[in-house]
């Protein structure tokens, strides 16, 4: 019998309508590497959804998007200015170094949020050869610890950045849930408030694996057919990528899907807040919950729901939902967390 | 209606039972990165089919498992022996290069297949630090003319790497063509033949996608998690490359697909063979048949059936069959070159 | 008529006995790359300086050095530990992160020396794929600070990365001034308290251009000579930077210019002491004083002698002395900060 | 007692005009990094012989020139159409690919230096991302086999090269022997011919280390000072690069040097031809000689003069000459070669 895990959103499946579009889009040969009507009918959703201007390139998965969309806005001897606990500073096994040659300037931050002011404080030596140059602000939407920008503070940081000539990329891994937290368009939180380049995230969000780099300015994109297929992430069968953002994109399952997981991590938190020797750490504005539990009860809970100690020293947990957690797996897992802390 | 392309065999769509494989994967979650029992089951096949210490790691496709297997076995200022026809050294925008830092020495062979002495012949300058350092050679199987390397063949030039100390690295896109060619098992071409690392090819022999990089000594496999995800080829939701890999290897799926494609290139061979103007340049031992026509005769069958000019000043060109293809299909492609070179 | 710059050590000129020796140097042919009498005889002295089985390389700068010393020590996944303020992290634009496509570390200190705890807190992710694994602690010795390690404190360091697998790699830009400030040798702050490779510098000690890379451990030395020529650091004619090494490393002129530029720093750092405004922010244990001075006086002072401001938002300065400032440039200096603030 | 070497122009020692020049620089402390009156009278130095437009960055080595100036033209996926008997292709260890991620794409030729038809032929894939793209065609003046292009050959190729959208780089390790050779201009043969970025040799016409990376067009060298940076070339006692590059663009002591080996070489080649057993293989039109030799003669002049056999199947054998070779030397030299093969 399947089991619910609270450990990642990448450990749901793939969402049925998804899967039906992969089914459906299996129909004799067509050919490969993006010149199919799926690809095409893929790239027409994004535009419709973030600008008839923008170019959409499907990649395999989530580091493959964040290196190369940084690729592309990069010379080896530029930095991107990132926070400390982002997945390109620290879940990508130095991928973004490795293959751009760039170094990351990490920002300690409470919220897994950049402010105006830690982008300020790495704008040193600006000109010098001496050191590496500031070029990119890599914001993660919504971020690793859960909590979302507003479509403010994404603005206040892109005109930050554009005014002292640097790029903004957003990790959009888990854009989808950031939008519905927002209840906002995605336009509103990327084209709109001054990103340049998006990972736009599916396989967090229903799809078997894909993600997509998108540019907004379609010169920045120029070169992008050459920085994928030298950056082995260009595939053969790229309808079967395509037919899941196509799906995905249709009649807003994105949104859909997001909306569920963002509600039963509210669900979840509301569950454990209010347990014995249990806090919540940080708004629960997407589909993660971060909360520090009493020690002794972490591996009790583990057992039951294997799930990631985010920070040993303070006995910080996370846990995430997904399109397919049900009310049920929630109330199942806050009961088990109950038990574990009485 | 559905088409039937020459083109490529990564033209083709998912074979029936290995979509069914997918399919019948997504049932509840799963842990993430390869902690799952398909993935474990998928090794468990590689090593019935490869020896019962072979590592095998999935990857999304070609080029990453070929440049991340390379990777493994390289110091920057290593060299890899190749012929100049290899999809290493013509197909992958450089990304050997790129990613391993090292040259590619390129041999020009009649038919794809590398001949021990071309690798003795560059064998130059070992031990000086003024020059590469040879310490892999490259063979791909089938080889890009659709030929086959045979095992007393791979055998012979193991024998001379390791002699010389170097590697043999094994571009298995088609492997499965191979072993069906030769009637042998996969264990003959590659382990018991000498190969060290392997590119066991799966999208183009009816897989959606999916490579895997397999070590038949666990030694040289000891980095290659970490190669694997630097390298942006570490897949969240494994359990769906493994599924289909499964799929693959039960009931020799993988020899039926091989052996159905070859035996259609061979019709198609012996079908435009004796036309007018049309001579067949290879050795059909694959799935793919090369041919040199008439130069007018050729744009008059793109318009019917897209394909590749491999050789423009010859007019040379490539016709691929794969698992999907039909000998209806064959005959059709057949009579449109016999209308026109008429 | 020239003049005393106190900028950096790097701003002096060529010590008298080493221009001599690159004279000397120049007679007749010799073969190129190291193959000359010239070479051998410097390796001989880092051999009796340091250890007999010591490997030493030759190379044109200090990023050279650094670079190709770690380079030496990892692979594209591990990461280095050293201090925010370490020269490989913000005075070499990024080229360890590019050439060796590893992560650094860098961990805040309030005095550019590593601690083991926070190496401790840096071993992290160990054996995680998802995650770089650091390899290598490197320290700055005397560092960037001006301070200096003593040998217990290398050696504690160094037990601690031995034990978790980790070496220890040592920028010696300015070990002479180490070794002159705790008055001891060099062997007894490297190869005796556990260093395995050490940047040795001699351009900021007297040298026109030139700086070794020195192994303890054989074996690791055992790539180098490709990772220095395709690192672009190989001379081809060697005898000139092997005369200047020969010369340092005969009758302790090593020592005696270090010792020099360190009393002449303190006598320094005793002149600015007490001035109104001025406090010297370091202990003062080499050739470097850091001091913060009142604002309105430091463009009065880089007027006549300029400098670098270390940390504008703290007004804090640095000022380097060398083997050939003079008791009456100091005494000059001491004389102008004196009237700035005033 | 010195020997004299013909195994490489590199064997020589510093002419005196330069390392008095280097002495003379010795005088006090300066600005590091190039901040210093030493440099800018090189620099304008460049200007007087080749433009008063072009930018000039020195380095320390030929292979750091090579590599940084292509370096300033290349994307990784860019691709240099070369000779295959190259120093970038052959004798730099593959640092090209290492440090650009680039492919380089040799050329087999008779006599070193590449035809607009080979260019041609290179020109494949155009604008498709499975294939490298050329962007650079390197050509090396004098070649590796001491023959020289003519103004118009350089011009034909670059006209060629700029029609295709690719740049012109010159590895000018030995220009000096190509324009003295031509009685013309260094101009003549590069800003004027196309060229677009110049490695200009030092080391191998009389100075101690130093080569220097020349842009005809400012707006190529614009991002120059990271690359040179991050590529560990950057000294920070530039002034003595600096002075040995006045010394050598003084007078024309470039002219002086390159006339005299230029002389040597074939007063050598006068003296070998007609030996029994000895054929020179290549037009003499720089510093260089080749020669078909009987076998057993080699070891014996060998055992004398040290040299390389260039092609150890055809017995063919490399001698330089030099600044400093004097006519007594080469006479000695030829008359060994006779006893030889007497």
């Amino acid at each position: 019998m399947s089991r619910r895990l609270f450990a990642s959103d990448n450990n749901a499946g793939i969402h049925p309508d998804v899967l039906a579009a992969i089914v459906a889009a299996n129909e004799g040969d067509v050919p490969a590497y993006g010149a199919d009507e799926l690809t095409a009918a893929a790239l027409a959703r994004f535009r419709e959804l973030l600008g008839t201007k923008v170019e959409a390139y499907l990649v395999f998965n989530g580091t493959g998007a964040n290196v190369l969309g940084l690729q592309a806005l990069l010379e080896p001897w530029h930095a991107v200015i990132c926070t400390d606990t982002s997945h390109i500073n620290v879940d990508e096994c130095g991928a973004p170094e490795r293959f751009t040659g760039c170094k990351l300037l990490p920002v300690a931050t409470p919220d897994g949020k950049l402010r105006p002011d830690d982008v300020l404080r790495q704008l040193r030596g600006i000109g010098v050869e001496h050191h590496v140059q500031p070029r990119v602000v890599s914001l993660t939407q919504s971020t690793e610890y859960g909590t979302v920008y507003t479509a403010a503070e994404v603005r206040a940081l892109a005109d930050l950045a554009h005014e002292h000539g640097l790029y903004v990329h957003m990790d959009g891994a888990r854009i989808a849930n950031a939008a519905a937290s927002l209840d906002c368009t995605l336009r509103e939180i990327t084209a709109d408030a001054g990103v340049d380049v998006l990972s736009f995230g599916g396989t967090k969000n229903g799809l078997m694996a894909g993600e997509a780099v998108v540019f907004f300015d379609p010169e920045q994109a120029r070169r992008f057919r050459f920085v994928r297929k030298q950056g082995m992430q260009l595939a053969s069968k790229m309808r079967y990528l395509a037919a899941q953002y196509v799906a995905l994109l249709t009649d807003d399952l994105w949104r859909r899907n997001a909306e569920h997981a963002n509600r039963l991590a509210r669900r979840l938190a509301d569950g454990v807040r209010g347990l014995p020797g249990v806090t919540v750490t940080q708004p629960v504005e997407a589909n993660a919950v971060f909360a520090v539990l009493p020690p002794a009860a972490i591996p009790v809970v583990q057992a039951r729901f294997p799930f990631y100690v985010w920070d040993e020293p303070r006995h910080e947990v996370r846990w995430m939902t997904h399109w397919a957690t049900t009310e049920a797996d929630v109330d199942a897992f806050v009961a088990a967390v109950g038990e574990a802390v009485a």
